[in-house]
């Protein structure tokens, strides 16, 4: 019997980059929202994780949290579904997924809180200025339909919902290699499913986090 | 014929988890010592890695940057090593590398940098609060002798050195499930001979960073 997968989220969080690789598998899933505040800080939720954040996946008696890692090992758990590199694209697969995770997450976090660092810590921090990061990501794209190799993998799914929700929102300029990288990206069916169905459970109101 | 692997570094960088890596992995490799400063922003570095930082490899026509993804990209490109998790434990160890590479290190670069994070801010960012960051790192690990099921794999290297060296540096605190899992990575012998080698590269001064 084929287990099933339970996917935790909340319209308003990173669950959209699971959301929309769950909809890319074709496995059939079982969505579970949970509400900010109280419910995201439960001991039952907090079980499954223990940050208090969502997205979140069971599956069996596997547990996965942090949106890229879910994406990482849904892809190679179902093998057929064609969302893995080949093997010339591997390195690139995995550097613009943790790149990503990583410094552009947090350079663009500490952008949106204001938060300026010194040359020193420029150093120190893995993300290094904001704007070497942009800059970084934008060449990572540049002239390139996929990121890892020439077809569409789990990290389009990752780096791409990060460059179409952050020109959305603001937190990414609308630079012409992103424009045309997202361009590709965004009329896949299952991101237009994905798209409808997070449209459809938002009542109204906060930020994107999670 | 084996295509060479060049292994970009500086002692006093997170190459070091690269560096155990490659000595776990057993294959030759040639490492290139790229000073701070001008050497890591100079044309010929930017090329491989626009960032600006170390480590990176170059391993054919492949170029990999972010210690992460370069464990998770060798570990993979080598199965022979066996450092890949079994089906079992890739959750885990995907798991547990993206949560160590991102809110992880976003927590505790904050914390070395004196930025508090509002109730809001802790929503938005990833990381959350850097106490429950770590509360779920320590959490992790308690009990456990690796990360991700009942073998050594490459999240054991990336995610030990993390603990291993935020205890040496004081950023982690030295709490008892830190310690009793790094006891049992720290005397396997490649880590030993990172650490010898890396001890002879250093002539004195700055702190870590990359």
């Amino acid at each position: 019997m084929q287990e099933e997968i339970v996917f935790y989220t909340n319209p308003w969080s990173r669950g959209g980059i699971v959301h929309w690789m769950l909809e890319e598998l074709g496995q059939p899933y079982r969505m579970v929202v949970i509400e900010y505040g109280p419910p995201m800080k439960s001991p039952e939720y907090l079980a499954i994780n223990p940050m208090g954040k969502v997205p979140a996946i069971r599956h069996g008696n596997t547990v996965v949290t942090e949106a890229a890692a879910i994406c990482a090992y849904l892809a190679e758990t179902f093998p057929e579904a064609g969302l893995l590199p080949t093997p010339e694209g591997r390195g690139d697969y995995y550097r613009w997924l943790f790149f990503t995770a990583g410094p552009l997450e947090m350079a663009l976090s500490l952008k949106a809180a204001n938060f300026t660092l010194s040359a020193e810590q420029q150093m120190q921090f893995g993300c290094g200025s904001c704007e070497t990061a942009v800059d970084t990501l934008a060449q990572a794209v540049a002239g390139r339909r996929y990121i890892a190799g020439d077809s569409f993998t789990a990290a389009d799914i990752y780096v791409g919902s990060h460059i179409g929700w952050g020109m959305q929102f603001g937190t990414l300029d609308r630079r012409p290699e992103f424009e045309a990288y997202w361009n590709g990206l965004k009329d896949r069916p299952a991101h237009r499913r994905t798209e409808e169905a997070i449209a459809k459970a938002m009542p109204a109101e906060p930020t994107p986090s999670g």
